[in-house]
C-alpha cells in the first residue's frame, strides 16, 4: 500500500450500502482511510461536479481517491485495493474465479435487499422476505459449503467478496441464519476479526 | 486456449441476454464453441439438476463447461476466458481497473434494459426510454471518450467489457446513437470485426 490515505466519498447513510465492503476491507487490513459522508442535500451539486471534472464519468458514488487518482464503483475499487494490498484476491486462477463468481452472487443479494429496502410497495418487501432472500441465502450457503475448512469462501482467509457479503448481512439487520450453517459460521468468524470488531464498534452508522 | 470446446448453456431466447457477451467474445477470438439453448419449459427440471450436481450452486444460467469444469455467471465466465485466451483483459493494472469500471457501468445498462424489457408496466418502460437509457448512454459515451484513439474502451483492441456493451446494444435494438459519437464509432467498429460479422450473420436469434 502506498503511504497516502485512501479517501472514500459516499452518501451519509445509517447503513453500509455500496461502500460498506470497502470500509470493512480497509479496516480488516489495518489501513487508515478517510470518509467523506455526503448529505443527500449536497448530492445534486456534487454529482454535476464529479461529471464535469471527470472524477466519476457516470456520476455515481462511491468514489475513492488514492495517490492522486480517482476510482469509481464498488467492485472495481475493491479490486484496486486487492492489487495494492496484495491480499484478499486469491492465490491462483481457480481462486480468482471462485471469488468472481461469489462476488456476483453477493451482488445479487445486495441488489435484492436494496430494492426491497427502498421500495414503498409492501408486495416487493414481502416477496424479498419470503422468496428472494431465502433463495439467495441458500445459494450463498451452498457456495460457502463447497470449500472444506471454512469459514470463509476460500477457507481460513477472507477474500474481497467476503467483505461484500458481510456488508450486506449487516444491512439486512442481519437475517436469521439458523437454517444456513455455513453462513452462520462465516458471520461469526468475520465478527471476531480484530479490524472488523474495531469497525463495528466505531462506525458512524451506530 | 485448451483443445476442448467450451459449451455454453443458456436460455433459448430471441435476444442476447446474459450469454451474448460470451458468444461474441468467443466468436471474435475465432474459438469454436457449442450452444445448449434451454427451452423455458425445461428450466424447472434443469435448475434442480444444476443445484443437485453442484454445477450451478445458486441455480442460474449461463453456465460454461470447459476442460471438465463448470463455470457460472456471465462476468466470471468472461474473465475465465480472458485468462485462458490471454487477451481482452488489458495490459496492466490501470487497464484492468478501467475494464472493471466500464463493465460495472455496462452491467447497469443491461439491468435497466432487462427490467424494462420484462416489465408489463408502461411507466417502467417509459422511465427506461426517457430517463435511464439516455443517462446510461451518456455515461458510457463519456467513458469511451476518456481514452484517445478509440474506438474501443482501451483504444484499438476490445476488452471483455466491450463485448458486454455490444451485447446490450444488440438487445436494445439498438438505440439511436446520434447524440453519442463515441458509442456510434464503437458500434460501427465492432460490427466490422470479422468474428462479429460471422456471429451476427449466423446467430440463432436472427
Amino acid at each position: 500500500m502506498s503511504s497516502s490515505t485512501p479517501v472514500i466519498t459516499y452518501f451519509q447513510l445509517d447503513f453500509e450500502g455500496r461502500a460498506g465492503a470497502i470500509y470493512l476491507l480497509l479496516s480488516d487490513a489495518g489501513v487508515a482511510y478517510r470518509r467523506v459522508d455526503v448529505p443527500r442535500s449536497d448530492w445534486p451539486t456534487l454529482q454535476k461536479q464529479l461529471i464535469a471534472n471527470d472524477a466519476s464519468p457516470n456520476g455515481t458514488l462511491p468514489i475513492m481517491e488514492l495517490d492522486g487518482r480517482t476510482y469509481v464503483h464498488q467492485l472495481p475499487i475493491l479490486r484496486v485495493l486487492v492489487r495494492h494490498l496484495g491480499k484478499y484476491g486469491g492465490n491462483d486462477e481457480d481462486e480468482a474465479y471462485e471469488i468472481d463468481s461469489f462476488a456476483d452472487l453477493v451482488a445479487d443479494y445486495h441488489s435484492a435487499w436494496s430494492r426491497a429496502h427502498w421500495s414503498d410497495d409492501d408486495s416487493i418487501k414481502t416477496y424479498y422476505r419470503d422468496e428472494s432472500r431465502p433463495r439467495l441465502l441458500a445459494g450463498i450457503d451452498r457456495f460457502l459449503a463447497r470449500r472444506k475448512g471454512g469459514p470463509y469462501l476460500l477457507g481460513d482467509t477472507p477474500s474481497y467478496a467476503d467483505f461484500m457479503l458481510l456488508a450486506v448481512l449487516l444491512d439486512d439487520k442481519p437475517p436469521a441464519l439458523e437454517g444456513y450453517p455455513h453462513l452462520k459460521a462465516f458471520s461469526e468468524a468475520m465478527r471476531q476479526r480484530p479490524g472488523i470488531v474495531r469497525y463495528l464498534t466505531t462506525r458512524p452508522a451506530e
